[in-house]
Protein backbone atom coordinates (compact mmCIF):
# COMPACT_ATOMS: atom_id res chain seq x y z
CA UNK A 1 0.00 0.00 0.00
CA UNK A 2 1.49 3.26 -0.63
CA UNK A 3 0.27 6.68 0.95
CA UNK A 4 2.15 10.22 -0.19
CA UNK A 5 2.13 13.09 1.51
CA UNK A 6 2.50 16.03 -1.75
CA UNK A 7 1.28 14.38 -5.49
CA UNK A 8 2.04 16.17 -8.64
CA UNK A 9 -0.25 15.60 -11.44
CA UNK A 10 1.23 17.01 -15.26
CA UNK A 11 -2.33 17.39 -17.41
CA UNK A 12 -4.92 16.86 -15.48
CA UNK A 13 -7.04 15.25 -18.65
CA UNK A 14 -8.65 11.77 -18.86
CA UNK A 15 -5.51 10.07 -16.98
CA UNK A 16 -4.29 12.75 -15.00
CA UNK A 17 -7.91 14.04 -13.35
CA UNK A 18 -8.70 9.56 -12.96
CA UNK A 19 -5.51 9.41 -11.04
CA UNK A 20 -6.27 12.27 -8.75
CA UNK A 21 -9.75 10.72 -8.19
CA UNK A 22 -8.53 7.41 -7.22
CA UNK A 23 -5.87 8.96 -5.12
CA UNK A 24 -8.40 11.48 -3.36
CA UNK A 25 -11.15 8.35 -3.20
CA UNK A 26 -8.94 5.96 -1.81
CA UNK A 27 -7.16 8.23 1.37
CA UNK A 28 -3.52 7.61 -0.59
CA UNK A 29 -2.44 11.56 -0.59
CA UNK A 30 -2.39 14.22 1.61
CA UNK A 31 -2.67 16.93 -1.23
CA UNK A 32 -2.86 16.61 -5.30
CA UNK A 33 -1.89 19.49 -7.51
CA UNK A 34 -2.56 19.86 -10.90
CA UNK A 35 -0.33 21.09 -13.23
CA UNK A 36 -1.74 22.77 -16.95
CA UNK A 37 -1.88 24.92 -18.99
CA UNK A 38 -5.42 26.43 -18.47
CA UNK A 39 -6.00 28.00 -15.29
CA UNK A 40 -9.48 28.23 -15.57
CA UNK A 41 -10.12 24.52 -16.58
CA UNK A 42 -7.72 23.73 -13.59
CA UNK A 43 -9.84 25.71 -11.15
CA UNK A 44 -12.98 23.26 -12.51
CA UNK A 45 -11.32 20.76 -11.83
CA UNK A 46 -10.43 22.07 -8.52
CA UNK A 47 -14.20 23.14 -7.94
CA UNK A 48 -15.25 19.45 -8.78
CA UNK A 49 -13.51 18.09 -5.96
CA UNK A 50 -10.54 16.24 -8.09
CA UNK A 51 -7.29 18.17 -7.13
CA UNK A 52 -6.30 20.92 -4.20
CA UNK A 53 -3.98 23.20 -5.91
CA UNK A 54 -3.75 24.55 -8.91
CA UNK A 55 -0.61 25.73 -11.23
CA UNK A 56 0.37 26.66 -14.10
CA UNK A 57 4.09 26.28 -13.84
CA UNK A 58 5.50 22.70 -13.46
CA UNK A 59 8.77 24.10 -11.29
CA UNK A 60 6.86 25.54 -7.63
CA UNK A 61 4.13 22.86 -8.34
CA UNK A 62 7.01 20.32 -8.12
CA UNK A 63 8.41 22.08 -4.96
CA UNK A 64 8.73 19.22 -1.94
CA UNK A 65 6.62 16.88 -4.08
CA UNK A 66 7.00 12.97 -2.97
CA UNK A 67 5.27 12.04 -6.56
CA UNK A 68 4.92 13.60 -9.76
CA UNK A 69 3.24 11.85 -12.22
CA UNK A 70 3.18 13.65 -16.51
CA UNK A 71 -0.05 13.13 -17.73
CA UNK A 72 1.10 15.01 -20.63
CA UNK A 73 1.10 14.21 -24.62
CA UNK A 74 4.37 11.36 -25.31
CA UNK A 75 6.46 14.32 -26.84
CA UNK A 76 6.41 16.64 -23.82
CA UNK A 77 6.62 14.14 -21.29
CA UNK A 78 10.93 14.19 -20.53
CA UNK A 79 10.30 18.03 -20.93
CA UNK A 80 7.69 17.47 -18.31
CA UNK A 81 9.99 15.66 -15.92
CA UNK A 82 13.45 17.48 -16.54
CA UNK A 83 11.57 20.97 -15.62
CA UNK A 84 9.62 19.08 -12.40
CA UNK A 85 13.36 17.58 -10.92
CA UNK A 86 14.12 20.81 -11.01
CA UNK A 87 12.64 21.77 -7.58
CA UNK A 88 12.22 18.34 -6.34
CA UNK A 89 14.37 16.03 -3.41
CA UNK A 90 16.29 13.42 -3.91
CA UNK A 91 13.07 11.12 -2.66
CA UNK A 92 10.91 12.31 -5.20
CA UNK A 93 9.42 9.53 -7.83
CA UNK A 94 8.85 10.51 -10.88
CA UNK A 95 6.65 8.93 -13.30
CA UNK A 96 4.44 9.20 -15.85
CA UNK A 97 1.34 7.32 -18.23
CA UNK A 98 2.98 7.61 -21.57
CA UNK A 99 1.91 5.16 -25.00
CA UNK A 100 5.47 4.79 -25.31
CA UNK A 101 8.73 4.09 -23.38
CA UNK A 102 11.99 4.31 -25.93
CA UNK A 103 12.20 7.41 -26.69
CA UNK A 104 10.95 8.92 -23.40
CA UNK A 105 13.47 6.93 -21.11
CA UNK A 106 16.49 7.31 -23.35
CA UNK A 107 15.72 11.08 -23.09
CA UNK A 108 16.08 11.43 -19.53
CA UNK A 109 18.55 8.47 -19.04
CA UNK A 110 21.75 10.42 -16.70
CA UNK A 111 19.89 13.70 -17.08
CA UNK A 112 17.57 13.63 -13.98
CA UNK A 113 19.85 15.43 -11.10
CA UNK A 114 17.27 14.60 -8.06
CA UNK A 115 14.66 11.89 -7.40
CA UNK A 116 14.33 9.06 -9.58
CA UNK A 117 11.85 8.50 -13.08
CA UNK A 118 10.57 4.92 -13.62
CA UNK A 119 8.50 4.85 -16.64
CA UNK A 120 4.65 3.98 -16.82
CA UNK A 121 1.68 3.06 -18.68
CA UNK A 122 -1.85 2.03 -17.70
CA UNK A 123 -3.84 0.16 -20.49
CA UNK A 124 -7.01 2.41 -19.72
CA UNK A 125 -7.00 4.94 -22.27
CA UNK A 126 -10.29 5.71 -24.24
CA UNK A 127 -11.00 8.15 -26.91
CA UNK A 128 -12.73 10.05 -25.02
CA UNK A 129 -10.15 12.94 -23.14
CA UNK A 130 -10.56 15.57 -20.87
CA UNK A 131 -10.90 15.97 -16.61
CA UNK A 132 -14.66 15.58 -17.68
CA UNK A 133 -14.64 12.07 -18.67
CA UNK A 134 -12.15 11.12 -15.64
CA UNK A 135 -13.61 8.38 -13.04
CA UNK A 136 -11.74 7.02 -10.20
CA UNK A 137 -12.33 3.13 -11.31
CA UNK A 138 -10.34 3.62 -14.70
CA UNK A 139 -7.61 1.73 -13.10
CA UNK A 140 -9.48 -1.31 -11.89
CA UNK A 141 -8.47 -4.67 -12.72
CA UNK A 142 -6.69 -3.00 -15.67
CA UNK A 143 -3.01 -3.66 -17.08
CA UNK A 144 -0.53 -0.91 -16.35
CA UNK A 145 3.13 -1.60 -17.54
CA UNK A 146 6.09 -0.47 -15.52
CA UNK A 147 8.92 -0.08 -17.76
CA UNK A 148 12.40 0.19 -15.49
CA UNK A 149 15.68 1.29 -17.76
CA UNK A 150 19.10 -1.35 -16.85
CA UNK A 151 20.10 2.07 -14.21
CA UNK A 152 16.34 2.37 -12.81
CA UNK A 153 17.09 1.32 -8.66
CA UNK A 154 14.89 -1.49 -7.45
CA UNK A 155 13.38 0.25 -4.72
CA UNK A 156 11.92 3.01 -7.58
CA UNK A 157 10.57 0.16 -9.55
CA UNK A 158 8.69 -1.29 -6.60
CA UNK A 159 7.47 2.14 -5.37
CA UNK A 160 6.27 2.86 -8.59
CA UNK A 161 4.39 -0.87 -9.24
CA UNK A 162 2.88 -0.25 -5.39
CA UNK A 163 1.52 3.06 -6.49
CA UNK A 164 -0.42 1.59 -9.38
CA UNK A 165 -1.43 -1.70 -7.72
CA UNK A 166 -2.79 1.31 -4.87
CA UNK A 167 -5.40 2.32 -7.64
CA UNK A 168 -6.13 -1.02 -8.29
CA UNK A 169 -4.51 -1.91 -11.39
CA UNK A 170 -2.76 -5.22 -12.17
CA UNK A 171 0.96 -3.85 -12.71
CA UNK A 172 3.44 -6.63 -15.38
CA UNK A 173 7.17 -5.08 -15.60
CA UNK A 174 8.53 -4.62 -18.83
CA UNK A 175 11.98 -3.71 -20.71
CA UNK A 176 11.30 -0.23 -22.13
CA UNK A 177 11.95 -1.43 -25.71
CA UNK A 178 9.83 -4.39 -24.93
CA UNK A 179 7.15 -2.25 -24.51
CA UNK A 180 7.24 -0.26 -27.57
CA UNK A 181 7.73 -3.41 -29.35
CA UNK A 182 4.21 -5.08 -27.69
CA UNK A 183 2.43 -1.92 -27.82
CA UNK A 184 3.42 -1.41 -31.39
CA UNK A 185 1.23 -4.58 -32.37
CA UNK A 186 -1.43 -3.86 -29.53
CA UNK A 187 -2.23 -0.48 -29.70
CA UNK A 188 -0.27 1.85 -32.45
CA UNK A 189 -1.36 -0.56 -35.34
CA UNK A 190 -4.83 -1.20 -34.41
CA UNK A 191 -5.29 2.67 -34.24
CA UNK A 192 -3.73 2.94 -37.98
CA UNK A 193 -5.73 0.75 -39.23
CA UNK A 194 -9.18 1.75 -37.42
CA UNK A 195 -7.85 5.15 -39.38
CA UNK A 196 -6.69 3.63 -43.15
CA UNK A 197 -9.72 1.95 -42.98
CA UNK A 198 -12.14 4.51 -42.02
CA UNK A 199 -10.43 6.94 -44.57
CA UNK A 200 -11.05 4.42 -47.33
CA UNK A 201 -14.65 4.66 -47.09
CA UNK A 202 -16.07 6.96 -49.24
CA UNK A 203 -18.56 9.55 -47.23
CA UNK A 204 -21.64 8.19 -49.83
CA UNK A 205 -21.14 4.98 -47.81
CA UNK A 206 -21.86 5.78 -44.38
CA UNK A 207 -25.52 5.40 -44.16
CA UNK A 208 -24.46 1.36 -45.29
CA UNK A 209 -21.94 0.60 -42.50
CA UNK A 210 -23.00 -2.03 -39.47
CA UNK A 211 -21.86 -2.59 -36.36
CA UNK A 212 -18.63 -4.44 -37.66
CA UNK A 213 -17.61 -0.67 -39.61
CA UNK A 214 -18.50 1.19 -36.97
CA UNK A 215 -16.71 -1.43 -33.79
CA UNK A 216 -13.41 -1.70 -36.51
CA UNK A 217 -13.38 2.70 -36.38
CA UNK A 218 -14.31 3.44 -33.13
CA UNK A 219 -10.78 4.46 -32.18
CA UNK A 220 -10.27 6.46 -35.30
CA UNK A 221 -11.96 9.24 -33.81
CA UNK A 222 -9.41 9.84 -31.23
CA UNK A 223 -7.29 12.98 -30.75
CA UNK A 224 -5.27 13.37 -33.89
CA UNK A 225 -2.37 15.07 -32.25
CA UNK A 226 -1.70 13.03 -29.91
CA UNK A 227 -1.69 9.89 -31.99
CA UNK A 228 0.24 11.64 -34.34
CA UNK A 229 2.59 12.04 -31.47
CA UNK A 230 2.78 8.49 -30.39
CA UNK A 231 3.17 6.83 -33.87
CA UNK A 232 6.10 9.24 -34.48
CA UNK A 233 7.78 8.34 -31.38
CA UNK A 234 7.34 4.84 -32.06
CA UNK A 235 7.38 4.69 -35.45
CA UNK A 236 10.46 1.46 -35.74
CA UNK A 237 8.39 -0.99 -33.74
CA UNK A 238 4.84 0.60 -35.46
CA UNK A 239 6.41 0.14 -39.21
CA UNK A 240 7.71 -3.20 -38.31
CA UNK A 241 3.71 -4.19 -36.87
CA UNK A 242 2.47 -2.46 -40.17
CA UNK A 243 5.14 -4.80 -42.70
CA UNK A 244 4.31 -8.06 -40.70
CA UNK A 245 0.24 -6.69 -41.13
CA UNK A 246 0.55 -6.19 -45.14
CA UNK A 247 1.96 -9.82 -45.17
CA UNK A 248 -0.82 -10.96 -43.93
CA UNK A 249 -2.78 -8.56 -46.30
CA UNK A 250 -1.19 -10.37 -48.97
CA UNK A 251 -1.70 -13.45 -48.24
CA UNK A 252 -5.34 -12.57 -48.49
CA UNK A 253 -5.18 -11.64 -51.49
CA UNK A 254 -3.62 -13.95 -53.26
CA UNK A 255 -6.07 -16.52 -51.08
CA UNK A 256 -8.80 -14.35 -52.92
CA UNK A 257 -7.37 -13.57 -56.42
CA UNK A 258 -7.18 -17.69 -56.66
CA UNK A 259 -10.43 -18.25 -55.02
CA UNK A 260 -8.84 -20.62 -53.06
CA UNK A 261 -11.20 -21.47 -49.93
CA UNK A 262 -9.05 -23.47 -47.78
CA UNK A 263 -6.30 -20.67 -48.16
CA UNK A 264 -9.37 -18.55 -47.01
CA UNK A 265 -11.06 -20.46 -44.48
CA UNK A 266 -7.15 -20.92 -43.05
CA UNK A 267 -6.64 -17.11 -42.66
CA UNK A 268 -10.13 -16.60 -41.02
CA UNK A 269 -9.41 -19.36 -38.72
CA UNK A 270 -6.40 -17.83 -37.79
CA UNK A 271 -8.46 -14.54 -36.81
CA UNK A 272 -10.87 -16.18 -34.85
CA UNK A 273 -8.62 -18.18 -33.05
CA UNK A 274 -6.30 -15.34 -31.37
CA UNK A 275 -9.55 -13.44 -31.15
CA UNK A 276 -11.44 -15.99 -29.32
CA UNK A 277 -8.39 -16.25 -26.98
CA UNK A 278 -8.33 -12.70 -25.77
CA UNK A 279 -9.56 -12.18 -22.64
CA UNK A 280 -12.73 -10.50 -22.00
CA UNK A 281 -14.93 -10.94 -25.25
CA UNK B 1 -48.72 -2.60 -44.57
CA UNK B 2 -48.14 -6.33 -46.02
CA UNK B 3 -50.14 -9.09 -44.37
CA UNK B 4 -49.30 -12.86 -45.21
CA UNK B 5 -51.31 -16.04 -44.61
CA UNK B 6 -48.23 -19.00 -45.55
CA UNK B 7 -44.56 -17.11 -44.94
CA UNK B 8 -41.71 -20.14 -45.23
CA UNK B 9 -38.32 -18.97 -43.75
CA UNK B 10 -35.61 -21.42 -44.79
CA UNK B 11 -32.80 -21.82 -42.35
CA UNK B 12 -33.57 -20.20 -38.73
CA UNK B 13 -30.79 -18.79 -37.24
CA UNK B 14 -30.27 -15.64 -35.75
CA UNK B 15 -31.64 -13.45 -38.80
CA UNK B 16 -34.49 -16.18 -39.96
CA UNK B 17 -36.10 -16.46 -36.18
CA UNK B 18 -35.66 -12.63 -36.08
CA UNK B 19 -38.04 -12.39 -38.90
CA UNK B 20 -40.54 -15.20 -37.71
CA UNK B 21 -40.37 -13.23 -34.08
CA UNK B 22 -41.13 -9.97 -35.65
CA UNK B 23 -44.08 -11.70 -37.92
CA UNK B 24 -45.71 -12.70 -35.39
CA UNK B 25 -45.24 -10.23 -32.62
CA UNK B 26 -46.51 -7.68 -35.29
CA UNK B 27 -49.36 -10.10 -36.58
CA UNK B 28 -48.02 -9.70 -40.40
CA UNK B 29 -48.82 -13.27 -40.97
CA UNK B 30 -51.37 -16.30 -40.02
CA UNK B 31 -48.90 -19.40 -39.82
CA UNK B 32 -44.80 -19.15 -40.22
CA UNK B 33 -43.42 -22.71 -41.26
CA UNK B 34 -39.45 -23.18 -40.65
CA UNK B 35 -37.57 -25.12 -42.55
CA UNK B 36 -33.91 -26.62 -41.36
CA UNK B 37 -31.76 -29.95 -41.19
CA UNK B 38 -31.77 -30.34 -37.86
CA UNK B 39 -35.66 -31.24 -36.89
CA UNK B 40 -34.71 -31.34 -32.58
CA UNK B 41 -33.50 -27.70 -33.31
CA UNK B 42 -36.85 -26.69 -35.32
CA UNK B 43 -38.81 -28.31 -32.29
CA UNK B 44 -37.11 -26.09 -29.93
CA UNK B 45 -37.80 -22.99 -31.99
CA UNK B 46 -41.58 -23.93 -31.90
CA UNK B 47 -41.44 -24.78 -28.69
CA UNK B 48 -40.33 -21.03 -27.83
CA UNK B 49 -43.34 -19.46 -30.10
CA UNK B 50 -41.13 -18.16 -33.10
CA UNK B 51 -42.86 -20.98 -35.86
CA UNK B 52 -45.78 -22.76 -35.90
CA UNK B 53 -44.91 -26.04 -38.68
CA UNK B 54 -41.57 -27.21 -38.88
CA UNK B 55 -40.05 -28.72 -42.06
CA UNK B 56 -36.77 -30.73 -42.87
CA UNK B 57 -37.35 -30.34 -46.65
CA UNK B 58 -38.29 -26.74 -48.47
CA UNK B 59 -40.48 -28.36 -51.25
CA UNK B 60 -43.68 -29.61 -49.16
CA UNK B 61 -42.97 -26.54 -46.86
CA UNK B 62 -43.35 -24.29 -49.97
CA UNK B 63 -46.46 -25.52 -51.14
CA UNK B 64 -49.37 -22.94 -50.72
CA UNK B 65 -46.55 -20.19 -49.31
CA UNK B 66 -47.38 -16.55 -50.34
CA UNK B 67 -44.00 -16.00 -48.78
CA UNK B 68 -40.40 -17.29 -49.01
CA UNK B 69 -37.35 -16.18 -47.36
CA UNK B 70 -34.24 -17.95 -47.91
CA UNK B 71 -32.07 -17.39 -44.28
CA UNK B 72 -29.73 -19.94 -45.17
CA UNK B 73 -25.73 -19.26 -45.64
CA UNK B 74 -24.91 -17.32 -49.19
CA UNK B 75 -23.60 -19.94 -51.37
CA UNK B 76 -26.60 -22.61 -50.31
CA UNK B 77 -29.87 -19.65 -51.09
CA UNK B 78 -30.08 -19.47 -55.29
CA UNK B 79 -30.45 -23.75 -54.86
CA UNK B 80 -33.09 -23.41 -52.18
CA UNK B 81 -35.23 -20.81 -53.75
CA UNK B 82 -35.34 -22.35 -56.84
CA UNK B 83 -36.28 -26.01 -54.48
CA UNK B 84 -38.92 -23.37 -53.16
CA UNK B 85 -39.97 -22.31 -56.40
CA UNK B 86 -41.18 -25.66 -57.58
CA UNK B 87 -44.34 -26.51 -55.73
CA UNK B 88 -44.98 -22.88 -55.12
CA UNK B 89 -47.38 -20.59 -56.25
CA UNK B 90 -47.60 -17.65 -59.29
CA UNK B 91 -48.22 -14.97 -56.89
CA UNK B 92 -44.99 -16.79 -54.05
CA UNK B 93 -42.70 -13.65 -53.25
CA UNK B 94 -39.18 -14.95 -52.56
CA UNK B 95 -36.63 -13.17 -51.20
CA UNK B 96 -33.50 -13.44 -49.09
CA UNK B 97 -30.88 -12.06 -46.18
CA UNK B 98 -27.95 -12.76 -48.15
CA UNK B 99 -24.54 -10.43 -47.95
CA UNK B 100 -23.91 -10.53 -50.88
CA UNK B 101 -26.31 -10.04 -54.19
CA UNK B 102 -24.86 -10.30 -57.86
CA UNK B 103 -24.08 -13.89 -57.64
CA UNK B 104 -27.25 -14.93 -56.21
CA UNK B 105 -29.27 -12.91 -58.29
CA UNK B 106 -27.32 -14.10 -61.53
CA UNK B 107 -28.16 -17.96 -60.84
CA UNK B 108 -31.68 -17.30 -60.36
CA UNK B 109 -31.92 -15.24 -63.60
CA UNK B 110 -34.56 -16.78 -65.82
CA UNK B 111 -35.04 -20.16 -63.80
CA UNK B 112 -37.72 -19.18 -61.69
CA UNK B 113 -40.86 -20.83 -63.09
CA UNK B 114 -42.96 -19.72 -60.40
CA UNK B 115 -43.37 -16.83 -58.19
CA UNK B 116 -40.89 -13.40 -58.33
CA UNK B 117 -37.47 -13.53 -56.61
CA UNK B 118 -36.29 -9.93 -55.01
CA UNK B 119 -33.07 -9.62 -52.74
CA UNK B 120 -32.66 -8.31 -49.84
CA UNK B 121 -30.18 -7.53 -47.31
CA UNK B 122 -31.30 -6.32 -43.97
CA UNK B 123 -27.96 -4.88 -42.18
CA UNK B 124 -28.50 -6.06 -38.83
CA UNK B 125 -25.81 -8.81 -38.42
CA UNK B 126 -24.14 -10.15 -35.27
CA UNK B 127 -20.91 -12.34 -34.65
CA UNK B 128 -23.71 -14.03 -32.09
CA UNK B 129 -25.56 -16.92 -34.34
CA UNK B 130 -28.83 -19.54 -33.65
CA UNK B 131 -32.47 -18.24 -33.45
CA UNK B 132 -31.44 -18.52 -29.18
CA UNK B 133 -29.69 -14.68 -30.53
CA UNK B 134 -32.97 -14.16 -32.00
CA UNK B 135 -35.13 -10.75 -31.41
CA UNK B 136 -38.28 -9.32 -32.88
CA UNK B 137 -36.93 -5.69 -32.81
CA UNK B 138 -33.40 -6.71 -34.93
CA UNK B 139 -34.48 -5.09 -37.66
CA UNK B 140 -35.81 -1.97 -36.01
CA UNK B 141 -34.63 1.43 -37.18
CA UNK B 142 -31.92 -0.88 -39.42
CA UNK B 143 -31.33 -0.28 -42.72
CA UNK B 144 -32.15 -3.31 -45.19
CA UNK B 145 -31.54 -3.05 -48.78
CA UNK B 146 -33.63 -4.45 -51.53
CA UNK B 147 -31.53 -5.16 -54.99
CA UNK B 148 -34.21 -5.97 -57.95
CA UNK B 149 -32.20 -6.74 -61.13
CA UNK B 150 -33.38 -4.95 -64.52
CA UNK B 151 -35.92 -7.68 -64.86
CA UNK B 152 -37.81 -7.74 -61.61
CA UNK B 153 -41.66 -6.40 -61.79
CA UNK B 154 -41.97 -3.00 -59.77
CA UNK B 155 -45.05 -4.30 -58.33
CA UNK B 156 -42.65 -7.59 -56.30
CA UNK B 157 -39.64 -4.72 -55.53
CA UNK B 158 -42.55 -3.08 -53.98
CA UNK B 159 -44.38 -6.03 -52.08
CA UNK B 160 -40.61 -6.55 -50.60
CA UNK B 161 -39.62 -3.15 -49.97
CA UNK B 162 -43.65 -3.27 -47.67
CA UNK B 163 -42.52 -6.51 -46.15
CA UNK B 164 -39.04 -4.67 -44.49
CA UNK B 165 -40.72 -1.73 -43.63
CA UNK B 166 -43.64 -3.88 -41.88
CA UNK B 167 -40.50 -5.06 -39.88
CA UNK B 168 -39.59 -2.09 -38.54
CA UNK B 169 -36.37 -1.38 -40.92
CA UNK B 170 -35.56 1.44 -42.97
CA UNK B 171 -35.44 0.35 -46.65
CA UNK B 172 -33.19 1.54 -49.71
CA UNK B 173 -33.58 0.19 -53.08
CA UNK B 174 -30.02 -0.47 -55.37
CA UNK B 175 -28.48 -2.51 -58.03
CA UNK B 176 -27.07 -6.16 -56.94
CA UNK B 177 -23.44 -4.96 -58.19
CA UNK B 178 -23.65 -1.56 -56.68
CA UNK B 179 -24.72 -3.31 -53.68
CA UNK B 180 -22.04 -5.92 -54.22
CA UNK B 181 -19.25 -3.01 -54.35
CA UNK B 182 -20.43 -1.02 -51.57
CA UNK B 183 -20.51 -4.01 -48.88
CA UNK B 184 -17.48 -4.52 -49.69
CA UNK B 185 -16.19 -1.34 -48.51
CA UNK B 186 -18.23 -1.22 -45.66
CA UNK B 187 -19.19 -4.83 -44.48
CA UNK B 188 -16.14 -7.28 -45.91
CA UNK B 189 -12.95 -5.30 -45.82
CA UNK B 190 -13.78 -4.75 -42.11
CA UNK B 191 -14.28 -8.18 -41.52
CA UNK B 192 -11.03 -9.20 -43.42
CA UNK B 193 -9.36 -6.52 -41.80
CA UNK B 194 -10.39 -7.22 -38.42
CA UNK B 195 -9.55 -10.71 -38.84
CA UNK B 196 -6.10 -9.96 -40.06
CA UNK B 197 -5.38 -7.44 -37.04
CA UNK B 198 -5.95 -10.58 -34.91
CA UNK B 199 -4.06 -12.97 -36.74
CA UNK B 200 -1.23 -10.93 -36.65
CA UNK B 201 -0.83 -10.84 -32.92
CA UNK B 202 1.20 -13.41 -31.48
CA UNK B 203 -0.71 -14.71 -28.52
CA UNK B 204 1.83 -13.92 -26.27
CA UNK B 205 1.02 -10.14 -26.54
CA UNK B 206 -2.58 -11.26 -25.81
CA UNK B 207 -2.51 -10.00 -22.18
CA UNK B 208 -1.59 -6.24 -23.43
CA UNK B 209 -4.50 -6.01 -26.07
CA UNK B 210 -6.81 -2.64 -24.91
CA UNK B 211 -10.27 -1.31 -25.61
CA UNK B 212 -8.80 -0.40 -29.27
CA UNK B 213 -7.94 -3.94 -30.22
CA UNK B 214 -10.96 -5.46 -28.71
CA UNK B 215 -13.37 -3.08 -30.79
CA UNK B 216 -11.04 -3.84 -33.68
CA UNK B 217 -10.86 -7.48 -33.78
CA UNK B 218 -14.46 -8.26 -32.36
CA UNK B 219 -15.97 -9.10 -35.75
CA UNK B 220 -13.09 -11.38 -36.47
CA UNK B 221 -15.21 -13.98 -33.61
CA UNK B 222 -18.03 -14.77 -36.38
CA UNK B 223 -18.41 -17.84 -38.09
CA UNK B 224 -15.61 -18.72 -40.37
CA UNK B 225 -17.74 -20.70 -42.81
CA UNK B 226 -20.12 -17.92 -43.76
CA UNK B 227 -17.47 -15.59 -43.64
CA UNK B 228 -15.31 -18.06 -46.35
CA UNK B 229 -18.93 -18.17 -48.35
CA UNK B 230 -19.76 -14.45 -48.08
CA UNK B 231 -16.14 -13.36 -49.41
CA UNK B 232 -15.61 -15.75 -52.23
CA UNK B 233 -19.07 -15.17 -53.68
CA UNK B 234 -18.06 -11.41 -53.58
CA UNK B 235 -14.21 -11.83 -54.37
CA UNK B 236 -13.86 -9.17 -57.23
CA UNK B 237 -15.51 -6.18 -54.85
CA UNK B 238 -13.42 -7.41 -52.22
CA UNK B 239 -10.51 -7.37 -53.82
CA UNK B 240 -10.76 -4.14 -55.68
CA UNK B 241 -11.50 -2.55 -51.88
CA UNK B 242 -8.53 -4.67 -50.38
CA UNK B 243 -6.15 -3.13 -53.21
CA UNK B 244 -7.51 0.83 -52.29
CA UNK B 245 -7.13 0.28 -48.63
CA UNK B 246 -3.59 -1.27 -49.20
CA UNK B 247 -2.82 1.89 -51.13
CA UNK B 248 -3.71 3.88 -47.58
CA UNK B 249 -1.38 1.95 -45.86
CA UNK B 250 1.43 2.27 -48.40
CA UNK B 251 0.80 5.95 -47.29
CA UNK B 252 1.06 5.54 -43.59
CA UNK B 253 4.16 3.23 -44.27
CA UNK B 254 5.68 6.21 -46.41
CA UNK B 255 5.18 8.74 -43.74
CA UNK B 256 6.22 6.88 -40.91
CA UNK B 257 9.59 5.71 -42.70
CA UNK B 258 10.58 9.51 -43.59
CA UNK B 259 9.11 10.68 -40.32
CA UNK B 260 6.73 12.93 -41.74
CA UNK B 261 4.24 14.74 -38.99
CA UNK B 262 2.14 16.68 -41.23
CA UNK B 263 1.50 13.48 -43.63
CA UNK B 264 0.77 11.53 -40.45
CA UNK B 265 -1.63 14.07 -39.05
CA UNK B 266 -3.28 14.37 -42.51
CA UNK B 267 -3.36 10.57 -42.74
CA UNK B 268 -5.41 10.97 -39.34
CA UNK B 269 -7.64 13.76 -39.65
CA UNK B 270 -9.00 11.68 -42.96
CA UNK B 271 -9.36 8.74 -40.81
CA UNK B 272 -10.94 10.81 -37.88
CA UNK B 273 -13.18 12.83 -40.16
CA UNK B 274 -15.01 9.97 -41.95
CA UNK B 275 -15.52 8.64 -38.60
CA UNK B 276 -17.12 11.45 -37.07
CA UNK B 277 -19.58 11.61 -40.30
CA UNK B 278 -20.80 8.05 -39.66
CA UNK B 279 -24.13 7.65 -38.11
CA UNK B 280 -24.53 7.10 -34.28
CA UNK B 281 -20.86 6.58 -32.91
Amino acid sequence: MSHWNRVVIIGVGLLGGSIAMALKQRGLANCVAGVGRNAQRLQQARAAGMIDETYTDIEPAALDADLVIACTPVQQIAADILSATRWAKPSTLFTDVGSTKAAIISELEGKISRGTFVGSHPLAGSEKSGFENARADLFENRLTLVTPSENTPNQATEHTKALWNSLGAQVREMSPPQHDAVLAVTSHLPHLIASALAANTPPDHLDFVAAGWRDCTRIAAGDVELWCQILRENRRPVLQAVENFAKVLHSWQTALENDQPEQILSLLESGKQIRDQAVGN
